[in-house]
C-alpha cells in the first residue's frame, strides 16, 4: 500500500489540487477511520467482479481528482442491486468518466439515516482545526457544527460532539442504535493528527459520515492539497521583564507637562494620587519644575537605572525616543501616542520604524496608542486619563482598548466597590500582547481572576496554550469584540466554508477553558461578584424571593437561559423552612420567604432562610432577593455580612425588590463588607452562570 | 369515495382508536394534501397489478389501524424494484399482516432528502393546533417545530415555516429545488381545517412529509381518534361593568380598621393619599370614625348607589359578604383575603361558595387573594400595600400576582420616572380575568401600552382573540411565568408529544401579536421606554459611543441577540459626521463620537452627531452612550431634551459610560423631561428589540 506521502506526492506531480475520493479515503483508512469497501475498476467485467466481492447493492461513482460535487453533476448511481443494473449504470457513467479523465469506483452501498460531517481545515493562525456536525443536506443549511484545534483530547472530542444543537441524534433515537462515541472520537482525533502530520493537506472533508448500525463509515471524502509555504519566521522579539511595568522602582515621564489637563500633566497627577513610592523623574526640554518635581531637559540627563519610562510625545519621534531610552538603560516604556498604523500610511511607516527600534534595542513596549496601565499593589499607574487614586483589589484586566484604564475605570471607581490589581490597555500591541500578560497574571498572587476585552489575538496559538494552563487555577473571562464577522465562504470544502473565524475561535477558547461573555457590562458585574466571593462549586442555586412571580420567572430563566439548576433541598432544610413559615405554604427550592418574614420579621425570615440553604449540601450558591421598603420594614443588614463570613465557601449575592433609596443604602453597606449586590434581579443569576462555567473549565480533564 | 365522516364512523364501530395509514391519507387527500399513490391489496396478484400501475420502485407496508410504529416493527419493505422482489416482500409481510389482522399496502416509493413533519393536535384550551417542523429521525431529537392555532392564515403559515431553526433547508440547497411554499402553506391550513371540522380527530401526524422535486408528499400518516366529549358548558358569568372598578363615583371599605399598618387601614390611607374625589364609606361593626370618616356598622347601613366595595375580611365570611353587597346594590367588589383554593381543601370549598355567590348575584369581583388595583386617572386605588400617591402615566399592567400593585410598584415609584394608568393584581381570578381586562384596556384612552405577567390563562382562546385585535393598535407585552414546564410526552403521535404547553402557547401568542419577554426587569424597563417615546418604525438602530469597544460589542449583540440592524447611514449624514470629526477617523454607523467631542466639545459632538442620525431616513431609533466625568466635562443636557422634542417620531434613549453621580443626575434631569435613561449600555438595545417586535406585530397581515 502506498504511504500517505506517496499519494500526496503523486498528486502534486500530476498537478492535482484535490485527491480523488478513492485516494482521500486511503488516507482516512491509514489513520483508522472506517471507510466504505470499494475498488477502482478499469472495465465492466472488473466492475462485475468487484460488485460480487463487495456484495450487492453497490454504488458506482465516477472517480477523478476533479469531481468535487458528484451528486450535483450526476456522477453517482445509487442502489444497484443486480448485474443488469450494474451494466446499465456502468455504461452511463463510463462515458462521463471518459470525459472527465476519470475511472469508475465500485463501492458498497451504506445505509443509515444519520448523516454526519467531519473535517479538517487549516486556520491561518491556529493551524489544523477539526470540525464535527450534522452532514448531508443539512451541512450548510443548519451549520450545526463545532470546531476544535488539533491535537484533540478525548475531552475535546466529547465536548465538541455534545455541543451541536442536534446532538441528541447521536443517542438511541427511533429504534436506531446509539452512535459508538468512542469510535467517533477516534475519527475526530485522527483528522487532527492527519492535519498535524501532513502540512500539504489544506482541507479534508468527510461528508457524509454515515452511521450504520451505530458505527461511523466515511462514505465520501475530499482532500484539498496545497504546497506548504515555508513558515515565515518572524524575527524573535525579546520577552520577559514585565516586572518593570508592574513593579517599577522608579519611573520617568518623558514629555512631562506643566499645563493642567494635558496628558503629560495628568499622568503625573495620577502617579502622585496613587502614592507611588518610587522615584519619579520628569523630562521636558524646558526644564524647571512640575508639581514639585525637578524636570530634566533630556533623557540623557536622567540618572541611571530607571526601570520604566512613560512617553507622552508625538508619534513621529517615538522610534528615536525608544533608542534614546535604551541608550540610557531604560528597558521598558509605555507609549501613549496614537497616530500609527491605525490612522494612515505615514503612521504605518512610523509603526515599522518603531518595531525596528524595539527589535534593535530589546526595549519592552506597551502601546503605542494606549491610555496606559495600572498596578495597584505597587501604587502605580501610567494612565493619562485623570482617574485619581485607583482602588486596589484582586481583579485584573487585559484590554485591547483603553476603556478599563479610563472611563470604564472611572465608572467602576465611582459606582462599584471592588478594586483592581493589574490593568493594561494594550493599544496597538507592537510588543507586549495578551498572551504574555496572561502568563504574568497567572503567576501574580495579587490577581484572583482575569477579565479580557480583545478584538484580535496577536499570537493566537500561544494565547490558547497559556490560557489552557491558567484556566485550571484562575478564571479567565473574555469578551471578544467583532464576533459576528463571518469568514470568507468561497472555500472548496464544507469544513472550510463553515469555518468562520468566530466558530473556530469559539471552539479553541472552550478547549482552553476561557469563558466567553458577550455583554460589556458583565466585565464589571462578574468582576464584582468574583472579587468578593469564591467561585460556586457547581451550578446548583437556591434563591429566596418575596414574591411568587419572581420565584417562577427566575426558575424559568435558570433552566432556559442560564444553565443553572434549582435543585431540591435536603429534607432537613425543607423541614426547617417549613417550620419557620406559616402552614399554608409548602416550602421548597426556590424559597418563598415572605410568609416567614411576615410571621417572624423580615430579618429573621431572610436570615434563617438563607442560612438553611447555605448549609444545604445540594446547594452551591445562594441569591437573596431582598424586599426593603419603608412600609414593610428596613432590617439591619449585619446579618447578611455575618452569613457571608460564616459560609465563606459558598457565594451569596443580594438583589432587590425594594425602594430605590434602600437599594442604594444596602449596596453602600454590603459591598464594602464583601457582599455583592445587584440592582436588577436577573443580574446575580447571569453572573452565577458565568462563574459556574469558570468552575467547570477548571475541572476539565487534560 | 367515502366521506371523512364515514371513515371515522366505521373506525369507531370497529372499536379503532387510530386509522390505518391508508384511511388517514384518504382524509388528507380529501383536504387537498398530496399523498403517495397507493392501493390496499388482498393477494399477491393484486400487489403485482398495483405495482405495475403505480410503477416500480414501490414500497410494501402492512396496513392496519394498529400498526403505529411500522419502521421499528419491521412492517415496511422499501425500494422494491421488480416483480421477483415484490413477491418475496409480499410473502414476508403477508405473514405479519395476518398476525396483526391487517392488509398489504402497495405504495409508490417517494425519494427526497428533505423529510418534514406536519401535524394537528387538539389542545385542551386552544382547540386544534397545527405543527410544522423537521421530520424523520430528527423529529424528537431536534424538536425543531412550531405551532399555530387553527384556523391558520397565510401569514401564520409563512411565519411558522420561517421560524424553525432549520428553515433554510426549505430553500434551494445542494442543488435541490426550493420547496413550493404556497403548497406547503396550503397543507398546513388544511390540517387546521380538518381539526376544526372533525372533532373526533384528536391528533393527526404526517411524518414524513417528503419534499420531492420541491413538492410536499405525505408518505406516512396517522390519525388518532377520540369520541368528542360534549363540551362542558360553564355556567355563564356576567361580564362588563368594569368601569365600576376603574371609575367609581364612591367606594366602601368593608373591614375598615383604625389600627395603623393593618390592611383595613392602609387601604384607606392609600385612597386618601391618591386624593380620590368620590365619597368614601367605611364599614366596621365597631362604628366610630377612622381618619376623619364616619364608620358604618354594617353594609346594610350604608347609603344606596355605592359603585365599589373593597372587602378586607377573613375568607370564611366572603360569600355572605358578596351577597350582602348585592342586596345593597353594590355590584363590584375587590376581595383582598387569601386562604382560598391556593391554600387547602377548606379553602377550595370556600372558593366554590364564593363562585356561587358571584353567579347568583352578578356581582363583579377582582380577586380573591389580590393586593388590589389602581386607576390613576380616577385618582383611585384599592391596594392595601402602603404605597402613598401612585404616579399617573400611560402604562397599564395586568398581573396574576400582586407585585405590580405592591413592592414592584414601590420600586417603580421610587426608582423610575414613569407613571401608570390602570393596574390590576388579579389574584385567584374567580371572576374578572385577563381577557376582559385586556379588552377594557384596549378601549382605554389612558393606556398606551399593556404589560402583563401571567402564569395561566383563564380563557385562553378568548384572550388570544382579544389580543389579536388589541395588538394591532397597542403593544401587549407578556411575561408568562412557568414557561419551562413541559407537557406530558406519553402521547401516541409526534405532534402531541412535541406539543408542550409552552410551544403551543408560544405559537398562539405570536399569532395574536403578543410580544413575549422573559426578564422580569423588562416589565418596567420597556415600560419606561414606551411611556416616554414612540415605538420605533422598524429595527434599524444608530448609536453613538465614546469608545470603540462599545461600538464593536453593541453591534455584535444587535446582530447576534437582539435582531436589530445597524444599517449604513445616508451619505449626507456620513459626510456631516466626517465634517465634525478629526480627519484620521472614518465615520459611519455606529458613530464613534468621542473624537468629535474632543475637538468640538462634548455637547457639540453628541448634539450634532445625534441630530444627524435622527434625521437619517435609514434610522428608526437612536441610542446615545454618554460619557460624563468630572475630568472630561459635564455638559448641560438640555440639548437632549430639545432633540427628543424636535424628533418626536423616533425613539431616543440615553445610556452611559460615566461616573455614577453623573448617571444619577442625568437620569433625574432627563427622565422627567421625557427621555428615558438606562444604567447599563445593553439595556436600551434590549428594550428596542422588544419594541421593534411590538411594531412588527402591529403591521402583521390579517
Amino acid at each position: 500500500m502506498e504511504s500517505v506521502e506517496t499519494i500526496i506526492a503523486k498528486a502534486f506531480s500530476a498537478g492535482q489540487q484535490t485527491l480523488s475520493e478513492y485516494d482521500s479515503k486511503r488516507i482516512l483508512a491509514e489513520y483508522g477511520i472506517p471507510t466504505t469497501l470499494e475498488t477502482v475498476v478499469e472495465a465492466h467485467t472488473g466492475a462485475e467482479a468487484a460488485a460480487e466481492r463487495i456484495g450487492y447493492p453497490v454504488v458506482l461513482k465516477v472517480c477523478t481528482a476533479e469531481a468535487v460535487h458528484k451528486t450535483e453533476q450526476g456522477l453517482i448511481e445509487l442502489g444497484i442491486n443486480d448485474k443488469s443494473k450494474l451494466k446499465q449504470a456502468y455504461e452511463r457513467l463510463s462515458l462521463k468518466a471518459w470525459d472527465l479523465g476519470g475511472k469508475i469506483l465500485v463501492q458498497e452501498m451504506v445505509r443509515g439515516s444519520r448523516e454526519l460531517v467531519i473535517g479538517m481545515t487549516r486556520d491561518f493562525h491556529l493551524g489544523p482545526c477539526v470540525m464535527f456536525g450534522l452532514g448531508g443536506i443539512f451541512t450548510e443549511a443548519l451549520a450545526d457544527v463545532s470546531f476544535r484545534m488539533a491535537p484533540l483530547t478525548d475531552w475535546d472530542a466529547q465536548e465538541m460532539t455534545g455541543e451541536i444543537r442536534s446532538h441528541k441524534i447521536l443517542e438511541s433515537v427511533r429504534g436506531l442504535k446509539a452512535v459508538d462515541m468512542e469510535m467517533l472520537g477516534r475519527c475526530l482525533k485522527a483528522l487532527g493528527q492527519i492535519g498535524l502530520e501532513h502540512p500539504a493537506i489544506r482541507e479534508l472533508d468527510v461528508n457524509p459520515l454515515i452511521i450504520r448500525n451505530g458505527q461511523p463509515v466515511a462514505v465520501d471524502a475530499l482532500v484539498v492539497l496545497e504546497k506548504p509555504q515555508p513558515e515565515e519566521i518572524e524575527p524573535k522579539m525579546v520577552t520577559g521583564g514585565l516586572a518593570s511595568f508592574f513593579e517599577p522602582e522608579n519611573v520617568a515621564v518623558i514629555g512631562a507637562s506643566s499645563t493642567p489637563h494635558k496628558a503629560g500633566n495628568d499622568v503625573i497627577q495620577n502617579i502622585l494620587a496613587n502614592e507611588f513610592g518610587g522615584d519619579l523623574y520628569l523630562v521636558n526640554p524646558k526644564g524647571g519644575e512640575i508639581l514639585g518635581h525637578k524636570v530634566y531637559a533630556s533623557i540623557q540627563d536622567l540618572p541611571d537605572s530607571i526601570d520604566l519610562a512613560i512617553i507622552i510625545l508625538p508619534a513621529a519621534i517615538i522610534p528615536q525616543t525608544i533608542r534614546d531610552c535604551a541608550a540610557k538603560g531604560i528597558m521598558a516604556v509605555v507609549l501613549a501616542a496614537g497616530g500609527f498604523a491605525e490612522v494612515d500610511e505615514q503612521g504605518e511607516t512610523l509603526q515599522e520604524d518603531t518595531i525596528r527600534a524595539i527589535r534593535d534595542t530589546g526595549v519592552r513596549v506597551i502601546g503605542p496608542n494606549t491610555s496606559g496601565h495600572t498596578s495597584t499593589p505597587h501604587k502605580f499607574t501610567s494612565s493619562f486619563f485623570p482617574l485619581g487614586k485607583i482602588p486596589r483589589g484582586n481583579i485584573s484586566y487585559i484590554a485591547q482598548t483603553g476603556n478599563f484604564a479610563t472611563h470604564t475605570m472611572s465608572y467602576i471607581k465611582s459606582g462599584e466597590h471592588f478594586g483592581v490589581s493589574r490593568v493594561v490597555g494594550m493599544g496597538n500591541k507592537l510588543d507586549v500582547e495578551e498572551s504574555e500578560l496572561l502568563e504574568y497574571y497567572a503567576q501574580d498572587p495579587e490577581t484572583k481572576a482575569i477579565f479580557m476585552y480583545l478584538e484580535s489575538f496577536k499570537k493566537p496559538r500561544r494565547f490558547l496554550e497559556v490560557a489552557s494552563e491558567v484556566t485550571r487555577s484562575k478564571p479567565v473571562i473574555l469578551l471578544k469584540g467583532g464576533a459576528t464577522a463571518e469568514g470568507a465562504n468561497a472555500a472548496v470544502a464544507h469544513t472550510a466554508a463553515l469555518a468562520s473565524d468566530d466558530r473556530i475561535i469559539d471552539g479553541a477558547l472552550k478547549q482552553a477553558g476561557v469563558v466567553r461573555v458577550f455583554d460589556y457590562s458583565h466585565l464589571f458585574l462578574a468582576a464584582k461578584a468574583i472579587s468578593a466571593m469564591p467561585l460556586p462549586r457547581g451550578n446548583r442555586v437556591s434563591f429566596l424571593a418575596p414574591s411568587g412571580a419572581m420565584l417562577v420567572c427566575m426558575t424559568d430563566l435558570c433552566r432556559r437561559r442560564w444553565g443553572l439548576q434549582v435543585p431540591d433541598l435536603e429534607e432537613k432544610t425543607r423541614q426547617y423552612l417549613q417550620d419557620i413559615s406559616p402552614p399554608y405554604i409548602r416550602m421548597r427550592n426556590p424559597v418563598d420567604i415572605w410568609p416567614a418574614a411576615i410571621v417572624n420579621g423580615v430579618e429573621f425570615g431572610y436570615r434563617e432562610g438563607t442560612e438553611a440553604v447555605l448549609k444545604d449540601a445540594n446547594i452551591d450558591a445562594a441569591v437573596m432577593i431582598l424586599m426593603i421598603t419603608d412600609e414593610t420594614g428596613v432590617p439591619s443588614l449585619d446579618f447578611i455580612v455575618d452569613l457571608a463570613q460564616r459560609y465563606p465557601e459558598k457565594p451569596l449575592y443580594v438583589t432587590f425588590s425594594a425602594q430605590k433609596k434602600h437599594m442604594e443604602a444596602a449596596k453602600a453597606f454590603l459591598e464594602p463588607r464583601g457582599v455583592p449586590t445587584f440592582p436588577l434581579i436577573e443580574e446575580p443569576f447571569e453572573v452565577l452562570s458565568i462563574l459556574a462555567r469558570c468552575r467547570q473549565a477548571m475541572g476539565r480533564r487534560p
